[in-house]
This record gives C-alpha cells, structure tokens and sequence, in this order.
C-alpha cells in the first residue's frame, strides 16, 4: 500500500500555543468570541496575553498538530511552514522532530517572531484562541518543496493559510504540485469564521483541488450557507471525493467512494480542553486513508484520535496513538 | 502583623522549564542521575534537548515557583532574577505579572538567553533536571535592591545561586540587606549535589546570616555529614532560629523557638511529577511565617502546598493556594 515515501505532507502556520485557564468572565473582559480563533496583530496579542494569568507554552499549529498525531500513529510526515530564529521557533522545531516528522523550512530572518496563539480554556473546556501569526505570515511559495510533496501520499492543507496573500499562493503551489505528481489534495476548513470570510474562494478550491475536505459541522453549513447538517452533507458529496466532516460529541459522517458512514464519538471520562480535536481527528483520519483501512474504520480512528486529545491539556497527544489505536491499526 | 509592605522577597535563578515525560532508559542514554539537578553548558544543554521527546514550557527556578505559591495564597511578594530579552524571558516575567509578584529585574542585553530548566519526569514520578542557567549567571549584587529588601519581612535565597561567584555576592549583598533592616534572611539548600559542592561555606552562612533554613532530608544530613536525620536535627536546632526539614512521603519536622513540629505528609490520590514541591512547601511556610501563624500550623500549610504541586505536572500551584488552604490561613 505505501509506495510513496511519506504518507502526509503538511503546510500549515508554525505556531506556538500559550495556554491559560480564564472564568468566563475573561472573554467578556477581553472581547473575545467564546470558541472562535482571532487573527490579531502583535500589539492586540500583547495586550490580551498582558491579561492572562499563569501560562504553558507548547508546540502547536493546526496542521502542525495533525502531522505530530500522523506521527504519533507511526505514520510518516513532514510539515512546511515558517518560524523565526528565536526561542518559540527552536521549541516548534524540536516538538516536530522529537517524533519523527521532517520539518526543513528554515528559521527567516528578520523582525518578525515566531507566531504564537494564545488559547483561553473556560471552565466549559472550551478554547477560544488569539493568533499572532508573526514570521507565518511570511510563508510563501517559496517554502513548498516539490519533491517533499511529491514524496508523500496526501498534501495536507490548512485553511487558516488562505488569510494571508502568500500563504494563499504556497496553498496553491502546495496543491497544484501534489496533483502533477497524481498525489492526493487534503484541506481542512479550520474556522468557521475563516469560511465566511473567504467562501467564494473556498467553493471556488474545494471544487477544484480538494480530493479529501474536513470540516466541523457548523464550517460545512458556512461553507454552502446551508441551515442543516444534511443539506450541506448532500452539496459536498457532489463535490469531494472523500469528505470527514466532525460534530463534536455527535460524532462525524464520512463520504467517499458512494459510502456514507456515521461515526459515533468516542466517549471520554472528562472532557478537559477540546483544543485540537479536529486536528487529531484529522490525524487518525489521514492515517487510515494512506494506510489503506476501509473508510469507516478511518473514521472511527479519527474519533479515537480525537478523543484522546479532548482528554487532557494542549492540542496533541499525551499518549503513543498507535499504542492507544492497537487492534484498529493492526497491520496497517 | 503585617507592617511591612511585602512579605517576601525571593533572590534566584529566573528559568523556563522545559519538560518531558521519558522513560527510566531515558536516564541511562543521557547520563543524568536520577531525582538530582545538574549545571551544564549550552552545548550540553542542547544536545539533552534533542534526545527528548516533545516538551512543555512553563516558567520555572525553585525560588521563583516559592515566590509564585505565596502570592497564589494571598501573600504580597517580590522576586530578584536575572532573564535575557528574548521568547523564555518575556514568559518568565509575564508569569510572575500574572499573580501580582513584583519583578523589576530588567532583562539583560548580550548574548546569553535566558536560562532553562530541563526536566525529565519519569514514571516513577521522580524529576530529574538538567540547568543550563544562561544570563541566569549574570545575576550579581547590583540586581539587589536594598529598598526592596527592605520593604520585605523575610529575605528568601535559593542555594542554587552559591554555584556562581556574582550570585554568590548577590546573596551576601540581600542578607546583610535584610539583616541592616531588621528583616529575617531565609535560605533553602536546594539540592544535596549543591550542599556537596558547598558544605564549608554552606555551615558558615547558615551559622552566620540565616535565620529560616530550608532543607531536605538528604540536604541536611549532607550539610552536617549525619547519617542519621535525627542527628542532623540536633545539629541545625543549635543554629538556626528556624528550620524546615521536609522527608517527602514522611512529612516534615519544623523547629524554632524551642519548639519541635512533626508534620504530616497530606495524602494525595495520585503523585503525577514531584517538581516543586519543596518549593510549594517553603512557599506555605513562609506565608505562615510572615502572617503570624503558629509554627506547627504553618508546618502543615507548607505540607498542604506541596501535596497540590505534586498531583499535576509543573512546579507551581494550578488552583488557588488561598482557596485551598481554607481555615488553615483563614484570618491570616
């Protein structure tokens, strides 16, 4: 099954996440959108994160998450995206290499630091997440190698790139040069408020160089300016090869190959912070899909991914996946 | 009680904790001794830090997290430490902002970074850690604020600091300080290795400058060359006004005034990471200490401190040490 040398190739925003835990209160206080990610610039991020108790730092970034969950899978990624020459920048760098996955985009010079997202968990464990994308927000077409994304099985795109000109063009390069090495094009929708505001475009993408889309429940109805779940469900299987599309505790519904499977959650003792469990959900789902598992026991990885990582503090794994996964990867 | 305007002031070396969960061959492979605290260079530093696997970063040094666990029960502190300008400084100084400790210890230009803690967490629950103190090893006497410490009702210095000659002055400078103010010098031996490096000059400020002295059982018996605790305990009661001998699982003993304390360990349903809890026990002493408590409550208020930090990974409290501790500081 795996004739390519690695199975994903991620692009994505190099970030690093600063963690605190807020009362309600704190988002009023701060002005912001309880579960939604903000784009803020350096003064905006330095004043809320001036207001935030107590922090931890760790690696984070969504597709930079997803390809540490691949790895943590036992399967082989590789990540592309740009950190700056200074501490957070160091701490991405050897988070990723710590569990295999080759990251060789280099530290850029300049002013510009590392990117960091500050992520606010109310006592709900919801987060809501204040980005500075600082020297990401340089990331280019420069950065994507053809031959790392003509080495690997799946392109795995962020959609939280599409914000910034350059990044928009690295997706693009990214996507076409997955397909002239007939590799498949993963994207993730990220936000729903990403979708909104870029959703002609992101029609105008998913139709034309998706082969694999994932998506939360209320981004797939942004995305088709759908009211229910199952309108939108019909739009994309029209549209997409393979579609994973996640609701939270009610599980997900898969599409592919004229499947349809529905994936129920899989239950955790407490639910601690439910960052990354889209990106984890994506990890386990990508595993399955370049391991050749059949799609519904790919879908059912993909919750257990995501269950792990709601589970405990920080947006990757706490745990070895493959260990955790056993008998469901079992010869893959 | 409180007629000075903070209770404590800490002098010590400002660290970023970096942590890692390994296994015990982890020990073996890298060369670090079990449960000890190990000075290297840069070069060590880094190449320890490409063996571990992906790590947490949080804001760390023993006096720092003491400083952090007295204002988390209320108590009005200050700290002395040296960072650079660069990603783990600006964390470190956020951290203590964030729960009201003052630090004015500006950070340092040139070419070291700030300092960091590696630190190994292990199944057992044991720590081990591995210091690269970066600009940490600038701190020198200038940093010593003599208003500062003079507003201070105690003077609390990490014997960590004993390893560089500036630093060293740099405690001379804040006990003779303290001592021209009327205010009490408390130390903590820090670590047996340390004693070890140290012991002459250790007794000879012990005798000569400290009046609250922290230590462990395998620290105080070093100082003294006792191999028995008891024996130990009769030497440090002839010298010291105040002393807190803590024995992990079996508690502590606390003398001063002619009195002798025998302190419970306070149970916990689960010892996760042992980082800090000497800290957090000399963290609840000394707000006992600075508010009036009796000696055998505050004996318990240190053990009751240590047994939250033992229960999550990090060297500091993760809840409020004030609610926590309830009626025993209620009043205070």
């Amino acid at each position: 099954m795996n004739e390519t040398e690695l199975d994903v190739v991620a692009v994505g925003n190099a970030l690093v996440d600063v963690l605190s835990h807020e009362e309600h209160a704190f988002l009023n206080r701060s002005g912001l959108a309880r579960g939604t990610a903000t784009m803020v610039d350096l003064e905006h991020s330095d004043e809320v994160y001036g207001m935030l108790g107590p922090t931890t730092e760790s690696s984070g970034g969504s597709a930079a998450n997803t390809i540490a969950g691949l790895a943590s899978l036992g399967g082989r990624g590789a990540f592309i995206g740009q950190v700056a020459d200074d501490d957070f920048g160091r701490v991405f760098a050897h988070d990723l290499a710590a569990l295999g996955v080759r990251f060789h985009t280099g530290p850029a010079s300049g002013d510009l630091p590392t990117g960091r997202c500050l992520v606010v968990v109310t006592p709900d464990a919801q987060r809501t997440m204040c980005t500075y994308l600082g020297i990401s927000s340089a990331l280019g077409p420069d950065a994507v190698d053809d031959r790392l994304i003509a080495a690997a099985a799946v392109t795995y795109l962020e959609g939280y790139l599409w914000d910034q000109p350059p990044a928009k063009e690295a997706i693009r390069a990214a996507a076409a040069a997955a397909h002239a090495a007939g590799r498949r094009v993963a994207l993730t929708l990220s936000d729903p408020f990403c979708v909104d505001r870029h959703r002609d475009e992101f029609r105008e993408l998913v139709e034309s160089d998706v082969d694999v889309l994932f998506a939360n429940e209320l981004e797939i109805c942004s995305l088709y300016e759908e009211n229910h779940f199952d309108d939108a469900l019909t739009r994309v299987r029209d549209v997409c090869a393979v579609a994973a599309l996640t609701r939270s505790e009610a599980g997900a519904v898969v599409v592919g190959d004229g499947e349809v499977h529905v994936v129920d959650a899989v239950p955790v003792d407490a639910v601690v912070d439910t960052t990354g469990a889209g990106d984890q959900f994506a990890a386990g789902f990508l595993y399955g899909l370049t391991h050749g598992l059949p799609l519904g026991v790919t879908g059912r990885l993909g919750a257990l991914c995501a269950s792990e990582v709601i589970g405990h503090l920080g947006p990757r794994p706490a745990v070895s996946l493959r260990e955790l996964a056993g008998p469901l990867i079992a010869g893959a």
